[in-house]
This record gives C-alpha cells, structure tokens and sequence, in this order.
C-alpha cells in the first residue's frame, strides 16, 4: 500500500506546495526513513529523537505533535512491510538565503517494501565525491544529499559507494554507516568523522558489546579495509549488509554477520512487542 | 508582480508536486538565479548553457525547449527589476538514491527586486561550514544548497558568509563569488577551488582584464585577506558588492570599484540591447 500524508490529512497523489518552498529550492530540511512492519514503526522514538536534534542544530521549529499525527496516520492498519519517509522542510520564505517567516513544511509517504532485501550481501565501489569534514550536513539527514556519489557507484558497476571523509579516511556509505571486522575488534568510524548518527549504528553497537565483542569507535584509514575480515553497512531499512566486493576486492560472510543478523532480528521483534 | 511557472504553465499559488520529486526529497536538481530587468533576462544565453552543463555533470535531461518557454512566459511583458528563479530536479523517482524512470520537473519564478540594492556594501563573517572540496556539487549551482553559512554569518552578525573550502583556502561567499583587490593585481579563487563558474565572476574578470588590470586566478590563502586593499562579492542580482567589513576588519572603497561598476552597468545596457 502506498500513501501520502501532507498538511493535516493523506492525500492523493501529488501534494500541494509553495515553489517558495525552501525544501524544493535550497534542499533546506531534514528527514527520516523508517522501516514499518504491520503498523509499527520500527524505533521510532530514536527516528524522532534524532529528527528533533538535527531540526535543532539547523534552527528548524519541530512540529512534534504534528509528526505523531502524520506517522500515526500513513502507519493506520497496514500489514506487510513498509518503508515511511518523513520530510520536513523549513517552508516557504522570502528569495535568497534569509531564513524569515517561514513555517515547516512536513510531508509522510509510505511505500511497501519487500523484506526479504534485508542483510543482502552489498557490492561497494569507492567514490571520489566526500563527505565534508566541516560542514553540519554531514552529520544530520539533511535534504542536501550528496546524491554524486551514489552515482559514480553505479557508473562503477557497484550498488552503492564507500564514501571517504574531506580527511580521506573512511567515513561511511551513500545509504548507511560502515563496520570493519578485524581480527579481535568490531570498528566504525566516531560521530565526528563526518558520519550520520544512524539508528541502526547504535544497536548494531549496543549488540556486539552484549556479545562480547570489542567496538571500537574511531579514525578509520583506508588502508584498514584491505586486511580487514568484512566489512558491513547498516541502516534503518536493510538493517545490516555484509559487503561482498569492495573495488577489487572480495569478503566473505563471517561468524560475527551471522550472530549480527540474528541479534537484530530479535531487536526488531522487541519493537513489535512496544509498538 | 510575482509569477509561477510550473508543468507548461503559468499557476497561482502553490504547485502541484510528486511527494517523491527528488528535488523534495534529496535536493537533486540545479537552479538558476537571472536578473530581469523589463522584460529581458539579463546573461540569459549564459545562464541557460551554465545549467545544461551542470545538468550534464549530474546526468539530468535537460529540457531545453521547455525552459525557453519557461523564461519567455514569467518575462512577457514585466516593466521594472525582478528576480528569475529556475528550479530543475531530477523529478519523480521510486524510493532510495537510484535515479531510474524519471522526468525531469522545472518551476520557474518571478518576484520583484529593488534594483537600488546592486552594488551595496556588504558585512562578510568566516564561516566553519567549508566547502567541499571533493564534491561536484560545490561547482554547479546545485539544490544542495549549503545554508548553514548564511545561517553561522548572521548569527555573527554579518549580511553573508566567507566560505574557505575544505583545504582551508578562501573559496567564495554563500552567495557569490569573492574578488580580492591587491596593489597590483585582482585576484579570484580559480574555479578548482570549490567555487561556482559565477556568470557576474566570468563579466568582472573581463572587465577588469579590458582595463588593464592584472586578473589572476589562483589559490588563494586566507592570509592574503588581512593585507588586501578591497574585497568585492559578484553575483547576478547584485552584481558587484564592496566588502565593507570582514569578521573584525574594515575595508574601505577603491578606485576599482567604481570603475568595475561603471563597467557592469554598461554591460547591462548591452544586455538590454540585445534581449
């Protein structure tokens, strides 16, 4: 099923919108994309919390009710799998870059999505295009995507593309957070390596140290990837991607994938249980 | 007068937009900023191949016959100053960053501009927001747009920003590009510099070089700004602004100023003629 939800109520194909909309002109605002299962949200407080500090840290008003309304209503009675999508732009303004008498605009879509693509082994190709190391966007959902390096990826003949810091270290994919197995550790590059605080970052974090395994957050060199056991992407959607080639270079599927992967899982009912 | 131009038309009020529009959702797209003066798109041949190059760099069709349309139908017949807004996205695509199945959208717009505001003074701060240095979508005049310098400027209390890219070099204002007057030369940031190929840049560079002034198009330390004797911002709206203070320092107006304003206005005559 699909479904749209803008300014108050679902509505039927396309929406309504200023072409003064600082979204559509200046890719000014936010968003979150959230796996739905049945009717629940799949962490959806995280989503939120992580919606409103980013809306903070660019001076975005965060319509809190509103963005229950418009989840709760696109999420009504579905079964099956989903992905939500929320967007929330800062609204209409003036020309230029001035950011006067604007209301956000929000806008909720729905669409099913097939959850068998879930853990699907990933092809990665290193792009050229990075993630800025001083800029703000680099570390909120931001409208401004860097599309370009998705692109290449696909120019490369890979799904999606490793994307290194304006430092040339490693910061993330185009799509989700990356982890390095090692020998003896689980690594990811910190928060301040230009990488988005993803959702399925921290449980996939949180699961490893409950297993016993070392996470460790940090600078990640490129050269670390050569030697390294795997290498995994996750997000919100596919939950937790082993790559299987990165450039030239091949990896296998791991023990830790496995227990990874299942540990998931079992995160993911617990949600269905709260929802 | 203001006027909206969306899907082969002129519309009042609001348009009517995919929810999955990539311009909405991911800031994919390109945009366009013309003076109008009457009824003529001043540097309008220049604006137009600057958007299908940029267009051809992020793989969107560009539509060429259309934006003729576009332009000719928010100009018929305007008397006094406006602002020509083109906005071009990649339009509706399914879910995720792939770019399969579609058309591009274009919206055009019109408000109206106080032409008395060209040339006036302008208070820059130095922005932490870079840059980046290692994206295409620093050097087209992309949807993803960098406006958390604007925002940082005006929180210290200055009209726009001084952007460094991610080397550290002097880059560009959040809105123009940047020329520095030294005792014997113009300098501007080359344009592997992260900087936009600014259509104003491209006037004043010719300007300066007919006058005989030594133009050098370089890497530009930020060092270079303390001992510079003026500090100019170019873009298409308000042609050529004098930097009248930066961060703490002070600048005063020169020679050159005057004489490149005299230039850009001649220009603009030529212009007229031509439209």
């Amino acid at each position: 099923m699909k479904r749209v939800w803008h300014d108050g109520k679902l509505v039927k194909g396309r929406i309504s919108l200023s072409p003064f909309d600082r979204g559509l002109t200046l890719g000014d605002g936010l968003f979150e994309t959230i796996a739905v299962m049945d009717s629940v949200a799949l962490w959806r407080f995280e989503h939120v919390e992580r919606m409103r500090a980013a809306a903070g840290l660019i001076g975005i008003a965060f319509p809190e009710e509103l963005l229950d309304i418009a989840i709760d209503a696109v999420t009504f009675g579905l079964k099956g799998s989903h992905v939500l999508r929320l967007t929330l732009t800062r609204g209409e303004a003036a020309r230029g870059l001035s950011e006067n008498g604007s209301r956000p605009t929000l806008v909720a879509t729905i669409v099913p999505f097939d959850a068998a693509l879930r853990f699907k082994p990933l092809t990665l190709a290193t792009a050229l295009t990075r993630r800025n190391s001083y800029s703000v966007s680099s570390s909120i959902k931001s409208l401004s995507y860097i599309v370009s390096a998705a692109r290449e990826a696909r120019i490369l003949g890979a799904e999606d593309a490793l994307m290194l810091n304006t430092a040339g270290r490693v910061a993330c994919s185009s799509i989700g957070n990356v982890f390095v197995e090692t020998e003896d550790a689980l690594l990811t590059p910190v928060l301040s390596e230009a990488v988005l605080p993803g959702i399925m970052r921290a449980e996939v974090i949180k699961l490893a140290r409950l297993a016993g395994i070392k996470v460790r957050e940090g600078k990640i060199p490129v050269a670390i990837l050569r030697d390294a056991k795997a290498i995994y992407v996750s997000n919100s959607i596919r939950f937790l991607r082993p790559v299987a080639r990165l450039d030239e270079k091949l990896y296998r599927r791991t023990k830790l994938f496995a227990l990874l992967s299942r540990g998931l899982l079992n995160a993911e009912t617990e949600q269905l249980l709260l929802g």
